[in-house]
């Protein structure tokens, strides 16, 4: 057996059925011929896989947010928890979207700022204002 | 000498005059007749009182991302590193700016997801498409 | 049986001998009369409390750093993690230990500005300088 | 369009003016002839190239705390918030600054006692002391 | 309109049909006459709740993995993450399923651990053995 | 000087005897004929190296958890944390103790479910329940 087996990238050809078919899908909705290594990596649980995208289908569609500041939300989270890959490819998604280098600019200023005063906000262990309750 | 004084807000009373400036200057931008617990516990602190004002005075403008979004960015970065005032502060400025309820659970919807996404590209030690370098 | 027996605290007289020798120990070498909740709870494990015990006083004995600055550093770790018990009961011994409120106010404006960089830098994606390696 | 154009750095020469005033400032003040990697990054975005300077420079100045326990500060963040280009950078700075092998070693004892410390008492749950409210 | 409207509990009686139903799923599989305040809350966002529910559903159902060691594996990552509620609702989940407290010291035991080499290996940039690439 | 000395690895043959009883003692107990990395980044500082090995030693040994349990929890931590070498060794040694690829993906599921519902919690700031308390 090789060394974990989990942590290597399915392809389509050697994609059990389950697995093949959440590919096609997101081949079909994202118009793109071939998926992202996210989606490799998960086929090596394909209910993970398949749950996780019918989650992010549904979440990351349009409604009462566009699908541009959704991203911006996603790279939000992805930058403080430092995960390099989702970083990448949710900037990458928001190019297609519409966002500009300004638009990143101005979502990592306050990215930055808000981890700046979450900590402040720690530490001199502010008072929940009589408002906030 | 009482125990962590700087644990303790500064009311504008027994504020000094650097610290009556940036109350003063928040209440007239902010168009209100007192400040947030948040600005009294820096005033022990008169620096980064002042450092922390400007900076956000700054950041939060409107600009390539308008206000309602850089608040929702806000939220998303407060919401993932367990700042619960800066929630319960920040959500209450989204609301005067626009933000709707389902606006909040769709944003909210996009947080849980990222954080766990994020986990699972850590996990499972997803390799960066050529793509995306 | 109590819902969650282990998030109580015990006290010394209901210690067994295993814990009463720890808590005789820490109230020796910090001249005070009673031990700490945090103690307390972890006397649900006496394995824990022994073990911890011993490390944090190893840790936080006087060496190449003073006393002092290993609570500075302790608070610095508890902010960014959000652990409120730590940072209270951290600030309370780095008093003791001579910490001012004006160093108190130093420590935090460098851990703001740490988290606020650390993400830029998370963000940006910056690559290590030559040098760095 | 380059993808993720403010991925890369900028160097000097291409630079424009009000970044290379940043440059000038931080090559003179530091006595350098080229800035680090950071810099380069955050000139996609003047605005927060500056102000950032502008507060590290403001926070990293001697002051109640000296320079080097503000370096093992900063490094004690940077560790527990996993950015090693943080930890790189602010390791060369903090031996500059005096930082011996010895004190780099007790200050990740205290910062992984702290991280074990500030999750225990998460975990069980520890009640706040009265001496600490 | 009052403030925060999505940061209070939906109770039954007030509730849309589709909630009503996944209240009814989740009281009749657990065999219990309430559900708890995290569904009441996610009931702000029907969608949320549905989707949430389906998925925690799925995963922690027996299956290579028995019920129990999934809730120690929850417990140790809301402990990371500092959820006070989720440790407090987890830990009675874990109760039910046959956690001692000898267990749960031990789960802490590891918890406690894996946070203080986590940072370890990252303060001491531990390069990765030839082994586990 | 080199730069950042405690940052490279020492071998065997050049570390002291402290480090080296250690090192045997991890070699026989393990039965293996090398140790990793780890512990010899750690032998920079032999106080934490002795300490270290000996809380791990205690910690993973089997008691009311069986081995195997014990490294999927530290697992769940470690990708909680973004530890990608704690990840890759610990998931060698949980292969070891007979972790199969479905157990892992079991373990990721569950761990990527809690990093969302403990910011779902947090964001909607839920109410600890009265049978919590």
């Amino acid at each position: 057996m090789a060394a974990m087996p989990y942590a290597k990238p399915i392809e389509y050809e050697e994609a059990c059925p389950e697995v093949r078919a959440v590919f096609d899908e997101i081949m079909t909705l994202r118009k793109v011929d071939r998926v992202n290594n996210f989606w490799k990596y998960l086929a090596n649980d394909p209910a993970t896989l398949r749950r996780t995208w019918e989650s992010i289908k549904e979440i990351m569609a349009p409604g009462a947010l566009d699908p541009l500041t959704k991203e911006l939300i996603y790279i939000a989270v992805s930058v403080t928890n430092g995960c390099e890959y989702c970083i990448a490819s949710h900037t990458g998604s928001a190019e297609k979207k519409g966002m500009t280098p300004e638009m990143f600019g101005e979502m990592m200023a306050v990215v930055g700022m808000a981890n700046e005063t979450n900590r402040l906000v720690t530490g001199y262990r502010v008072a929940l204002d009589e408002a906030f309750r």
